[in-house]
């Protein structure tokens, strides 16, 4: 009643405390960092944590960047060891291994916890004051350019991978931006290109806040009695309305929303919402620095990689790693739509990238959560597999009859787009079959378990929506588009089949035959919806199936959209026998493969 | 470029200036207001206003609720009057008609718009103070108690209605549950039973920020030179925010988002969001009293008619208006899910109610917004119509030949509840054969035109996707529940069904059936998806039906659903013959009706 478990939601600040980082290590960079907006820093002191060893090739470092109110900490170095903010993803055997990688975690550049900062000396100041408010803006660009320069000083020329959520997240897609080489693979969790508007605007009243507190002295409160306390606990408060998703608040604060927990406080307590947030606000007073806060955040709404795809194209155009995206459907600070743009353009530019929208009540805060790095972080480990080892899921599975047809209708070499791969067996056995450098095997799914069984496979893989076309990818992008025994699931039939004639130089489409014998037969007979074993095994109330074509319909339709047919394969799966394309397939077989393309049409 | 025109967002603040109330009034009343939350106010000033006249019964009195920031001037009296801020729909012809109804519009009690409030003079005060933050907590029901003395005081025993959007609508809520006979019709408009947490959690912080400006003094700042217009600005901006919706704001926004538009203020304004907002926070500060505003969000944070629908059953039983409910489908504040939440209690009471969630961009202000009030002013039109009047539409359509079979089934004066109703026809036509007072006959739909359209004939709608069953009706409710035309469109079939019979003591439903002799044969004969003149004249891949009935498979699920028949109607619409059941009107019928019901089972 009234006991609010902190465990249970944000776990951002409910492990961070003010203990002293018994492990960072330092580094003074003494040549002075010009900053991006101008001006500079004459020398730039770096604190750092690490985990696990460098290798002889210096191959196995990741860089991990923390959030807003993050530190070095990321994660405990031995069971005695404080709590870190990434626990779950950081250890031995966990996702970033500490076995096998050297983990590298900086504290930001501005911010609080060891790294240079506004509550730093001042070298212009005679008298040696803290920069305060006058610490020089700084840019995501200027906190990459000081981690370029620890990694030059620990001898890492490319890093393994870099890693980050939300700010993390604005840093390494920076890093990739500014650096397009320096990386392996690129992780960007919970994050966006830019903020939204709506996300800048609470930044902006957060920054007022703690900037009109009476006690802010322009930044220099260092040495008084009283800081901007309260203006930072109202900043803080702000935030955490927005890291939570509004059923997660719900569940949490409805049952006993007057019931409030009681705590020293000048914040108002009438609800318990209410003492949630003045002990949220209040705890961050005690460990971070409102100038930082200033800092960083202005850092955050400063980040802008592009509001459009061709600038998101122009941004990554060079890059040479691969990507993991990840959002969160309850994020609606970092809401998934802004990842997928993200996703947009490196598809559009033909890189490696797997894209997941992980289901989960526990918005923005969901990539530090617990339960969620359980269900995204077999994609991270997967993704920082070494391609030597097998993937997490084997590939040798049974295929489906008309898997069979299309592997062999697909000659190797060949780029393939899998849309509603399933779990991603067919580009598997492609893969498998042979496969070129550089020859991309794609998959595009919506399901949870399908995305996850297909990645875990070592295929990249889209969380999209079939039915709005495949705006992803550009004209002539793949060698095969493949839609397998998932044309009856298509609401847009015809603008899905135009956009795989766009997207591939080829298309193959296989599907359950509704004209077939049996299904005819059920229906003629017994005058009741067709029904027979196979994909149209439902009943009429209840099939999951959302069109019914024929191999007749189709053919009709595929001549009205003017393609050429290459080959035709026809079967009957029940019977198991194929049906030759002159023993009327329309009406014996209850599986088509078809594949065609379209001539090029004038432009 | 960085032009932030006011109109195209929050209509609210943008009319309100700080002039005189030049058509106000005024009414003492010098009996002590006893308050719910203990203490009490000697006496009590109401402002209000008022438009047309009161007729000879005192029956077209019409009361507006203002919200927040609102206050007695909801519309200009003439044409050179200041603008109010519900210009839109009170006026000579407007849904809120001033050439027929007596509008009234007091400023609330806490308010500092010409009401007692927080800025009065405290009678307990030796030196005459006003009372500042000592005004005694008040809630809804407080300021409701005010505005029905001011009914007493007109000399108005009954509201025709009552009228009010957000704080508003909380306030008609309230006002039906406090005075169940009091209004004839209760019009709530983007408002709640209660906040949800995450409203209250950003009052809460709205609140925070007034209450530790430096300048607050304990509320006592009226004779200071400064008022705490810091937090009173950043508490507005915060409002502004959550009123309107993301796409709103990225539409303004993010074009010219690093562009701001120079103002003279202290507040960060390094973007276009952030100058808009120091702007709004600062009018605001010019024209309301921050501990008005403390004293009304904390009315609005405790008012919870009830998180539980038996709760809310309770609060509403004795109700005797009919009403209507309007949520907008872009406003997070109040989402449209606390709006059926109310509508879910009052169908179980078996109320009058008419429910629709308007599809609009514009957020919570959207219930101000012109564009908005155009497409919900009708339905408040059609609420507070003369009952001896017409419709706006009239009932003299033609039925199709299923409704007219429904319409021969259902005996006079028996209750309906008409699922999918289309434009409502079928329910006009049931009301204008006969109807007997007390007859309820409702109608579930979701498109938009097709809620608008049975509204506009005058029949009670909701506004309810069928695939979550019935969950705002109790058992056995209707005489008759009607699913006509509709079976085809529905995803849940047996979970609809079993609703249907829960809610009615009889179930009707009419359908195209999908093994008429036309459909066999081209499926047949061509080898392609069924295909017929008719619901099954579509081609596969772009049909909008969901499912394919035909007259045997739905028969034998009514035999799994132990339903006993009633009568069955046939047709060949196509051929504009009627089919005998011995004539096998599964091959001979393109469309069926079929009544029927369940057994009472034993509980």
């Amino acid at each position: 009643m009234g006991e609010l478990s902190n465990e249970d939601l944000s776990s951002t600040d409910d492990v961070r405390t003010d203990a002293p980082l018994t492990h960072a290590k330092y580094v003074t960079f003494d040549q002075p960092l010009t900053l991006e907006r101008g001006g500079e820093l004459p020398e730039v002191r770096c604190c750092f944590e690490t985990w696990g060893r460098l290798n002889a090739e210096a191959s196995n470092a990741i860089l991990v960047c923390h959030a807003v109110s993050g530190d070095s900490h990321a994660a405990r170095h031995n069971q005695d060891d404080e709590p870190g903010w990434w626990d779950g993803l950081i250890g031995p055997g966990l996702p970033l291994d500490t076995d096998r990688f050297f983990v590298v975690c900086p504290n930001v550049l501005g911010g609080c916890r060891g790294s240079t900062g506004p509550g730093d000396a001042d070298p212009t100041s005679p008298d040696g004051k803290p920069y305060g408010a006058n610490f020089p803006r700084i840019t995501i660009g200027d906190i990459v350019e000081v981690q370029k320069r620890l990694a030059d000083h620990l001898g890492i020329q490319q890093w393994r991978a870099v890693v980050g959520g939300s700010l993390g997240g604005h840093q390494v897609l920076q890093w990739i931006n500014r650096y397009p080489d320096a990386a392996k693979t690129c992780i960007a969790i919970a994050t966006s290109p830019r903020l939204n508007s709506q996300a800048l605007g609470f930044d902006v009243i957060a920054r007022n806040a703690i900037q009109t507190d009476p006690h802010y002295a322009d930044g220099q409160y260092y040495n008084q009695a009283q800081r901007p306390d309260t203006g930072l606990a109202i900043a803080r408060m702000l935030g955490h309305i927005t890291y939570l998703s509004v059923e997660a608040m719900e569940a949490k604060f409805d049952p006993d929303r007057h019931d409030p927990r009681q705590i020293a406080s000048q914040f108002e307590q009438r609800f318990s919402i209410g003492s949630y947030l003045a002990h949220q606000g209040q705890k961050f007073t005690t460990r971070f620095d409102a100038n930082s806060y200033v800092t960083l955040s202005m850092a955050m709404d400063l980040f802008d990689l592009g509001g459009t795809r061709l600038k998101l194209m122009e941004t990554f155009d060079e890059a040479s790693c691969d990507f993991l995206l990840i959002s969160f459907s309850s994020d609606w600070l970092f809401p998934p739509a802004q990842s997928r743009e993200v996703v947009n353009a490196l598809t559009a530019l033909d890189k490696r990238v797997t894209y997941a929208e992980i289901t989960t009540n526990a918005g923005h805060d969901a990539f530090l959560i617990a339960k969620d790095i359980a269900t995204y972080g077999p994609l991270v480990r997967e993704r920082l597999r070494d391609p030597e080892t097998r993937p997490e899921v084997p590939s040798e599975t049974r295929l489906s009859v008309d898997e069979e047809s299309i592997l062999e209708i697909i000659p190797t070499g060949a780029s393939v787009l899998d849309l509603g791969c399933g779990n991603g067996q067919l580009l598997a056995a492609i893969r498998d079959r042979h496969v070129e450098p550089g020859q991309r095997l794609m998959g595009v799914e919506v399901a949870q378990e399908n995305l996850l069984s297909t990645a875990m496979r070592g295929i990249d893989v889209i969380d999209y929506d079939l039915n709005n076309g495949l705006p992803a990818f550009i004209d002539n992008q793949f060698d095969y588009v493949v839609l397998n025994a998932t044309l009856q699931a298509v609401e847009n039939v015809v603008e899905l089949l135009d956009e795989m004639l766009r997207v591939g130089r080829h298309a193959i489409i296989s599907f359950p035959n509704f004209a077939y014998r049996q299904l005819r037969d059920h229906y003629v007979t017994h005058g009741r919806s067709p029904k027979a074993p196979g994909e149209f095994d439902f009943d009429w109330h209840n099939t999951p199936n959302r069109r019914f074509p024929t191999i007749a319909d189709v053919r009709d339709l595929l001549g009205q959209l003017n393609v050429v047919i290459d080959q035709e394969v026809f079967w009957d799966v029940d019977q198991g026998q194929r049906i030759e394309p002159d023993n009327d397939p329309n009406l014996n077989a209850d599986t088509a493969v078809i594949a065609f393309h379209r001539e090029s049409q004038p432009t």
